[in-house]
């Protein structure tokens, strides 16, 4: 029985030019991460269901992928990386450093609708620092976000900022009213506010506040890209100081990172008070963004050159991408010398790879690549001087 | 209730210090793989059910994850790499070029007895290349393994190569029972061959066959490392040529990487024939040989420096960090001056960072670590000099 090949709707498969992207993006966080002392962590895709139920509400044990293993034990898939790290924070409190700074980028699966463009397996960058309440460790969380998005190329962008505290003695249903300011505009939050018997001057007030102490001091310490919006509210609930959102311009589809303080979260396991100040990334939307504003790489290809196999002299060919390997240059010969050399230039074509390098004599190569103007550039020089070629 | 933090059996959580080790093995293989033109590929976790079972024997049916989802489909997780690579070669095959030279390094699931010291979540590693059946391809899969292990630093391996047309004609049980020599011994085969109705001489004729004629041409340019071992089989019944297991001296587990030639797997959704050659680290046993001959880096700790903080004044410990950063040395502040000096020494000590600084004035700061002797070295420098004295 023929079986068709297909993937599960909301899954992904990444072939070559789509996971070098990502592969692309993941590297450079991780290294602005590590810049600051942030540590990987990694944990299983596969956890007990009591550790993961119950802790995102009723929508996420709904939307949870959970089952029984063949031990009879009831196992539930990664949902996020916030409850592993209070797990993990529990579990090893002796042997992790306090505070405790450490990134984690896995993915996690969610049976979400995917009518409304969402996926059920993506993947989450969250940073985070455990064990510390002060500005200082809300301050280095903004300063790795902006790091990030510099680093990534990106010029305009906005880092909204407001603390919980802004909100205090409002109803928690009040609060969700004006976080929806950006959908439903002023008037529709005034309305919603009345229909559900507040007084709906509240969002003029909220509209004046004034930052807190805390903020104060965030703000002073970085004034580009950070603004103080005293109607942010990220919508959960588990937020009790900092709240943060960062919005790219040209790209409307929504913020690509948000996070905050919450300090009451990460003891669930400990039992104790732990505070802990954090920020994930929206992978899938960063991409997007990064699209949008044209930052990825052009040169972003797996191999440099390809050398043209016509000869069963292979050591002739090995030589010419032995001396671009030891130059740190990904090259590759065409595998079959029976292959005519049309069928060698498809392959480099569909791998976008930028040169093409013939094999001439002992000594000497062409080399052929396209210019600015999509012309083809022909040139014979010698192998010594191949690497200098590459750029 | 209070839930137990704790891990599913057979499951690992990754500490940074065992997650820095990870990353600093899985980023060289990938370079590796790189610099011969090998692209990467990323699959989803889940699959249909039907695209996984029965393809890897009654064994592989029942150490499968395997469950309904929440729209009452059969689905189940990655249970290696090499079919999901046979689905997108088929539902991609126009988009594709080819040869397709892919790695992939993700997670596998199997309920495996973890008394055996199994694992049921691990990393897979695999190269393979798809649509081309020649001995290039056969040698480059050896040349990219080699590459990969002189990188990571080894020096005594050996590459076991064999073809499984060293064993035409042979019944697939004797083959088995061949394979099994290092385990059982010539006795212990010899033994083994007779009871089940074999001529034991069958182990001489295989222990003095001759390579074939494309493994000729794959042990002429590659002398180093690679040897001919006519007993080599890999059980698995799928290799249809080159055979390649790779062993490790001062590591008695197994073989740390293994592959071969199979040209009758990939077309399994194609419904052609697609010829393939590729191999596979056991990422676990890497790591585990990288221990025994202690070839991980030293100083592969995540910051090099951290700054004392012990003052209201963030700017001027922000520009001893920002000053290191800026010549790609990762560092970090203590993220709350009102902790003990102990304490923050504590906390360098913890995650192993090699250089501390204490702030002396504006243009001085003191700096300690450890000599090779095991003695604290202080010295006092100016701030400009301080990115040339971390190691």
């Amino acid at each position: 029985m023929k079986i068709e090949p297909r993937t599960l709707k909301g899954f992904r498969d990444f072939l070559p030019k789509e996971a070098r992207k990502r592969a692309y993006v993941i590297s450079t966080l991780k290294k602005v991460f590590e810049s600051y002392g942030f540590e990987p962590l990694e944990t299983p895709a596969l956890e007990y269901e009591d550790i993961l139920m119950g802790k995102y509400g009723e929508e996420g044990d709904k939307l949870m992928y959970r089952f029984e293993d063949n031990g009879q034990r009831r196992v539930a898939l990664r949902y996020d990386q916030t409850v592993p790290l209070s797990r993990v924070a529990a579990q090893y409190a002796n042997a992790l450093p306090s505070p405790f700074k450490r990134y984690q980028i896995q993915n996690v699966w969610r049976a979400e609708n995917t009518q409304r463009g969402r996926y059920r397996e993506f993947l989450q960058c969250d940073i985070d620092i455990v064990g510390v309440n002060s500005y200082i460790a809300d301050s280095e969380i903004i300063y790795v976000a902006i790091s990030c998005l510099t680093t990534l190329g990106f010029k305009n962008f906005r880092v909204l900022v407001n603390d919980r505290k802004v909100f205090e003695g409002l109803d928690s249903k009040a609060i969700l009213i004006i976080d929806k300011l950006k959908k439903i505009g002023e008037e529709g939050v005034k309305e919603e506010l009345r229909n559900n018997g507040f007084d709906e001057n509240i969002l003029d007030q909220i509209k004046n506040a004034k930052p807190t102490e805390n903020l104060e001091k965030i703000l002073g310490s970085q004034k580009e890209y950070v603004v103080f919006e005293p109607t942010l509210a990220r919508g959960l609930d588990y937020y009790t100081g900092l709240i943060v959102e960062i919005e790219v311009e040209g790209f409307e589809a929504g913020s690509v990172a948000g996070g905050g303080r919450y300090d009451g979260l990460i003891g669930m396991f400990s039992g104790q008070d732990v505070p802990a100040v954090g920020f994930a990334f929206g992978f899938d939307r960063l991409l997007e963004a990064m699209e949008a504003n044209n930052l990825f790489p052009p040169t972003l290809t797996t191999s440099k050159v390809l050398v043209i196999n016509q000869t069963e002299n292979q050591e002739s060919v090995a030589r010419i991408v032995n001396s671009l390997r030891k130059n740190d240059i990904n090259a590759e010969i065409y595998l079959d010398f029976n292959a005519p050399v049309e069928k060698q230039f498809k392959f480099a074509d569909k791998k976008e790879i930028p040169y093409i390098v013939f094999p001439v004599n002992e000594n000497e190569v062409e080399i052929r690549t396209k210019s600015s103007a999509g012309e083809i550039v022909k040139k014979t020089i010698p192998l010594d001087s191949l690497p200098n070629e590459i750029i």
